[in-house]
C-alpha cells in the first residue's frame, strides 16, 4: 500500500473542548482509458469515482475488470495518473493505455452502464439483465473449507487496515487461502472501490479467476459486490454486515458460497453451503 | 411508511443449523420525467437507482430536486409508478409528470450529471464544480440548539426502523425539530436513497428549505449526502459514523453544522460549532 491518506482536522467534543483528527481522505478518480492504433489513438472517460487516494492502478484495472472493459493484464500497455489540460492535479485522473490490437465493443460497454447506472434495468424479468458477463463460470467443489475458518478473518484483516486504525472510517475487504492465510487487504471509503482495488491487485499480477480463495467483505452486501465477484469468480463471499436480497439471488444463480453476518462466534450461510465442512 | 419489504430465506449456522431468516429487499427502480406541452409530451428517463421498495415517490421527487432537475412540489403535475411496453412490473419504474409550463434546461442535467457521476469532475480546481447549485442560502445562527439534544436522537430514531428491526441491514435518515422531536424517518439500503426519501417527503409538503431542522444518518458522511443537505438547506447534520474529508470541506463552505461519531456518551462537532449551545 502507498502512504496513508489522512486528512488532519481539529474538531470540538461534546465538553466544547477542541482536539486533533484525523479523517479519511474521499476524492474524486475519473478513469480513462487510450486506444486505438498507434497513428490515431484517443482516450475516452469511462467513469469517476468518489474513492481514498491509493493503489489508483489497482482501482481503474480492478473497475474495467469488473465492467467488463478489459479481460487479460496482456491487453495493458501502460496505466498511469495523468494531467488535464495543462492543470495542477496529477492525482485526480488515471489512464489505462490499451495495446493496438484491443479491439473496444463500445456499443457493449455503453449498454452495460446503462443496466448498471442508468435505463434499461427495470422492465426486464431476470437478474441476468442487471448485469455484464463473466467469462468464467464458478463450479461448487464440496467441503473445502472448514466453517471454523471463518471466526478468524475479521481480527487478521483488522490488523492489516491501516487507514481504519486511524479514523474508524474505512470500509476493507480482503482475500485470504481456505486455509485462513491473508493474501490481500485494501482500503476505501467506498465499499465498491476497496473490491475493485483488490480484483485489480489480482489482475495485474494474472490471478484472475480468483480460484481457491475467499473474499472477506467489512460492510453489507449489495448486489454490485457479488455482481464484481461472480465477474472475478470468487468462490466464497463473507461479510461482516447483512446481504440484500438481490445479493443472495444473484450468488445463488452464479454458484458463489455467501456469508453474511460474520463474527468471532457465528455466521448465516446463504447460498451454497456444499463448499463449507461443519 | 408502506408494507414493510421484507424478503424471507433459509440460511445454515455455523452450527450447521437451518433457520429462517429475513433480508431486506434490493430491487432497481427507474426514475422518468415526463414533460413538454399537452400535444407534445415526451419522457426521458434520469437514474437506475438500487433501493428498497417503498415510498419510491418520495425518492423519486427528492432525488428529482436534488439533483436540481425540479425545485418546488409547484412544478409537478403527477407522480406514479408505471409499466414499461406493457410488461408485468409495475413497481420498478416511477414517473414524474412535470406541468406543461416547467421548462427543463437538459444541457444543465446533462452537466450536473457529468460532475456527479461521469467525466469532468477532475482537473477542477474546487468543490464548487462537484455539485449542483442550491436555491438557497444557510445563514448560521447562533446557539440555536443544545449539545444534550443530540444524544437522544439515535434511540428515538431506532424506535421507528421497522425494517432495521427484523433484518438488521438497512440505513436510516431522520429530521428532529431542535427541541429533539422526530419529524419523519426513512429507511433504505442506500444510503443517499433515505435521504432523498426523506428531502422527497418535505418536498411534497412543500417544507423546503428545511430550516430549524437536525438530519441524524445512520452511517457514514460522504460528500454525496452533504451535497443532497446542501440541497435542501438543512442546517445540522449528526452522523452516528466519521465523516470524509470532503464532506466535512462541503460542510464548512456550505455553513452547515456537521457532527460525527455520535453516541449516547460523545460526538465530535467538526464544522461550525456556533449554533450549540454546549
Amino acid at each position: 500500500m502507498s502512504k496513508i491518506p489522512l486528512f488532519p482536522v481539529t474538531v470540538f467534543t461534546e465538553k466544547n473542548q477542541s482536539k486533533p483528527d484525523l479523517l479519511a481522505i474521499e476524492e474524486p478518480l475519473e478513469i480513462r482509458i487510450g486506444y486505438g492504433c498507434s497513428d490515431a489513438r484517443e482516450q475516452k472517460c469511462i467513469s469517476v469515482t468518489m474513492r481514498t487516494p491509493g493503489n489508483d492502478e489497482e482501482l481503474a484495472l480492478g473497475f474495467l475488470f469488473s465492467e467488463g472493459i478489459i479481460t487479460h493484464i496482456s491487453q495493458i500497455e501502460s496505466i498511469k495518473h495523468c494531467i488535464d489540460n495543462g492543470k495542477q492535479e496529477a492525482n485526480n485522473i488515471i489512464r489505462a493505455e490499451l495495446k493496438p490490437d484491443v479491439l473496444i465493443n463500445w456499443d457493449k460497454i455503453i449498454r452495460n452502464f446503462y443496466t448498471h447506472s442508468s435505463c434499461g434495468v427495470c422492465g426486464k424479468s431476470s437478474i441476468e439483465a442487471l448485469g455484464t458477463m463473466s467469462q468464467f463460470n464458478l463450479k461448487i467443489e464440496k467441503k473445502v473449507v472448514s466453517g471454523s475458518v471463518f471466526h478468524k478473518l475479521s481480527e487478521l484483516t483488522k490488523q492489516q487496515q491501516t487507514v481504519f486504525k486511524h479514523t474508524g472510517a474505512l470500509h476493507a475487504a480482503a482475500f485470504f487461502s481456505y486455509q485462513a492465510e491473508l493474501l490481500g487487504v485494501r482500503e476505501d471509503i467506498g465499499r465498491h472501490n476497496a473490491l475493485d482495488k483488490l480484483i485489480g491487485y489480482c489482475f495485474i499480477k494474472n490471478e484472475l479467476p480468483a480460484q481457491n480463495k475467499i473474499l472477506w467483505l467489512s460492510g453489507r452486501l449489495s448486489f454490485e459486490l457479488i455482481q464484481k465477484a461472480y465477474m472475478a469468480a470468487i468462490p466464497i463471499v463473507v461479510a461482516v454486515g447483512a446481504p440484500s436480497s438481490l445479493s443472495v439471488q444473484l450468488a445463488q444463480e452464479k454458484n458463489i458460497t455467501l456469508i453474511g453476518f460474520l463474527n468471532e462466534k457465528r455466521f448465516n450461510v446463504y447460498t451454497h453451503p456444499e463448499r463449507i465442512s461443519f
